[in-house]
């Protein structure tokens, strides 16, 4: 950590200065410049909060050196980590794809749709049951009828399931899901992160709207500090000022969370763009960059939809995504 | 409603989608242009959802013509809503002023920085029990006795008090607690606002990082649909590609939230620049455009603040606010 | 175009709008809702002024139906343009790699980056001779004496040149440059627009940092309103909050300005992310999406780099990238 | 400026890196922490070029501790810069209005204005005689024919003009004119900014749609490097995801502006809001932040303006708005 001293600080004040820091354990080092006096500080600084340093009388601004998440950061795991899910592997060079539909909507649609997509060859399924809506007028999701319509389909299949838990007190029906998904607009719920972490199954963390990539391993820390080393973390598009497409797919995100961390990460292109016919294209581009895997909505009658019918795919649609996948997938190992 | 019909859509197709749409109960209204098809839908239109009209096969696009929020709607609602919290109103032409530290510390801590707000004009007390950090290693607040704290802030000094709640589960602890606060980050956490439209106690919602105006409303919505009607709205900076500061204040969202809404609306500026030395020209700047009130961080001694020490006023700073604050509001009354 | 007008307008407000309306030209077909009356103006609506008609006392919003660029749209140009440089075709199925360092530097750094991009598949050389830095005191740039350095460099290899304009003063010297770039910062310098579209050579138009889809094609619009239509659309990164990466890809601009307009598009993967590691994997998305062809920084020292060293592949990495390229367009065709 | 060296670097490469860095005239001293080792450079290092040095193998990092701007920079200049205009004083602790019409249309329209806004209360003329407009099918402005009408309400009412330039082959033409404006889009048209560092006008800078504080400092830096001191900064709204307003207000501008640099900081609240009944609050809150003034859109017949009327102020509005802002200035003093 970097302690930069204000130009006109009197040098007893800095030699204090050093002396207070000192009392944290960190050794420090002087560094004095024609304009500026800097300190080094070495050692485990992490018990020094650095918005309070920066709030001390004759500190100009103190600037951190080493990422603040420890479980998380590839440089103290250097191999990537792969998650087991059923008899799947999400991570560690392997391509998964996860499909269903926004909402699961009864039994004849979930099956029908799992039947579908695992046809074409997904190996993890999606639904919603409890579903965030912006409105409260909105359609809420079957909530535990619609976990049990997933079972259902589980059973019927062989998929292992992924959903999406709002809150805490939702946990105890999760048992017999897979995956637990936590949305973007949670991804700061730290209660519900803590309480992630003490259960070991694995979870799918997606990024929030406007949540940098540092804010996203630290809330993947918040559910490994607490014990729960399987994450997989869900680039799922930022909110930027273009209008035109429903969210900015950060495709960037890819390479950059892969290099931070050894976290498997999976793109969902259909909640970045909203429009399906710009899915295949984002899905694509997603592999291209490194992406482990995609979480793409599926629906066997997208019109009728009861959310986000506008970004599913059909099933013949996924089909044929699917067939690119493949060849992109063959092509760049 | 206004649905705007694909170019080559063959006209027995646009008799169809008439004919389906009249199905929901509304009136629809041919108008033929030289490239477009529009259908204007006249009614109730509540039910239909515009997401799931703009996939079908002939539409082009779906334009809503009224704000989906009813229960926060000036139109419906035109006088200003006053909230009353103890012996004090927020909103309806008063300005009120929520003083006190990010965090609840210590007993001495709280009652000496309520006493010393409390003298120089603050109407309510706030303070953090329950902290929301980025960091799982960061401080998390101190939770129950950080409540209990509060209320003894509470009684030393008459001040009402206002804290932030993290999940429905601490909601029974927040029984003498004045004005809940729910945060940023949670302004879209349905659960959680869905179970305080159950209570009556005043709720004061953070507008979210990345949220609209009309994202802010319909959370609001949320909370009042419930039957909570006591929602106070607060603008606490929006994040951008700036970087200097720690968000951006959108001090616009003063004048165009109290057009589209009857509810108070506040402004936190400690938490929008991030930094002591702004916090005062934004805190008029906000009282100029408009605001209701401001909720301001005070710390009896920053430096050594547990979190956002960075941002607090000392009492003394405070108190030289509270006079410009005085003849400010004299002026534009 | 629709007009909605407000709520408590009375009958003949509506009827003399209607008729004013009239007077340009458009036919208005009145639609009665039960809170709202709509008017469906039909006809050319070009003559009217949307944000005009917005401040009509009795108006309350109205909403374009039509996009507003008419040279640049696919709707009125189905099939792809594609635009001779030299031997080379960009767009119409083909895809073109541009390479060269940031800067030009001196005769032998950019005749020996010519010959390596050209030795690895490159089918265009680029490289800067008037340079926008941020900062005065950053190197400007080898201005005239770059552009002599490039024209020899095209001798050299055979490869065309692509390289920026700064200023319309700057024109004359560009006789001997294939393609003339406009960067990121000058794409709503609307004069130079209008001067470059009386020019008949190929524009690559870069997209503004903060700038939409169809502000880049209204741009695109004024320099084939002027007459020429030889334009080459180019993201290249927006600004978000995300600070880690330089800007951030928006790769979804390839699918929708493909969808949109009939002109080529290529990607600027280097500056995007601003870091040398990351542009393969981006370069690979956005090929992926359907790009047309990749503008890559390449320099043979990118340490000593006079700028953007940071972003700049070297020879032998862009070599390895090109094997990539070649791999993955044989897998997507 | 700090180098951070990455983890695994042999103390022998460490030790060459120091030597080279030495090269350029500065002092390097080391710090040995338990992962990283720090390199403090002392002394003038405007010579290095930071982008260039993270390039090299062994550097992790580089931070800057110096801005980079130095004639806008208080630090240097610490008292407020006071720019005459006419008899007028921009900045200095003077509030000072400029207002008119975002065009000029006819001689008649910007004279009448031109004497209603003076009658009120403002000191200079605003009136765009070159327009930047997104469409190359909307109102370039009247042009040479503008400034003429400019000069002729110049010399009717003795307000001083303030207009905008777009290239630099206009600049002869604005040999009358008082202040010459650098429009949002211009903010980093180097070549622009340059050559009206050779003039002694006043320049009004306006800030970029999403340019930050330092670049906006750096591109005034541009203009007084090059010899013209009078550079006026003024906020005007950035770009971010709100749509409701046209751009967004910073506010916190103001202050942070007028901390960093001693260039006087003006506001436009017309485009930054984009709706003429939230221009009143926004322009109080402006001065109530610190402003040094206000740059006001004002129209006889906003419903008839050939651009923006959406955003003007009718004069009887502008003259309620400038009692108000008396009332403000009052208070604040």
């Amino acid at each position: 950590m970097i302690v930069i001293v204000k130009k006109s600080t009197a040098p007893a004040a800095v030699e204090a200065l050093s002396n207070q820091l000192r009392t944290f354990g960190v050794d420090v080092h002087l560094s004095q410049g024609s304009v500026h006096t800097v300190l080094g500080l070495v050692g485990d600084t992490s018990k020094l909060d650095i918005d309070q340093l920066k709030t001390l009388e004759c500190v100009e601004d103190v600037k951190r050196i080493q990422e603040p998440f420890k479980n998380a950061n590839r440089k103290f795991h250097p191999l990537d980590t792969a998650i087991k899910v059923g008899k799947n592997i999400i991570g560690g060079g392997t391509v998964t794809v996860i499909a269903g539909p926004c909402s699961v909507e009864s039994e004849e649609q979930i099956i029908e749709v799992a039947q579908k997509v695992k046809a074409s060859g997904a190996k993890l399924l999606r639904g919603g049951a409890f579903k965030p809506r912006t409105s409260p007028y909105a359609f809420q999701g079957l909530r535990e009828e619609g976990l049990r319509l997933l079972s259902l389909a589980k059973k019927a299949t062989g998929l292992p399931i992924v959903t999406e838990i709002m809150d805490i007190a939702q946990l105890e029906l999760f048992a017999d899901v897979d995956v637990i998904q936590v949305g973007a607009r949670n991804m700061q719920n730290f209660e519900l992160l803590k309480q992630l972490g003490r259960t070991r199954q694995p979870i799918l963390l997606k990024r929030g709207l406007a949540n940098t990539y540092q804010e996203l391993l630290m809330s993947a820390e918040y559910i490994m500090a607490s014990g729960n080393e399987n994450v997989i973390l869900c680039e799922r598009g930022i909110r930027t000022f273009e209008t035109y497409t429903r969210n900015t797919l950060d495709v960037s995100a890819v390479p950059v969370l892969k290099k931070l961390s050894h976290l498997p990460v999976i793109v969902d292109p259909s909640h970045a763009i909203g429009v399906a016919e710009f899915i295949p294209p984002l899905a694509l581009a997603s592999l291209a960059a490194g992406a482990d895997g995609l979480m793409v909505e599926v629906h066997n009658n997208p019109a009728c939809a009861k959310c986000d019918g506008m970004q599913s795919l059909t099933p013949v649609q996924f089909d044929e995504l699917m067939k690119k996948v493949a060849k992109l997938s063959a092509a760049i190992i």
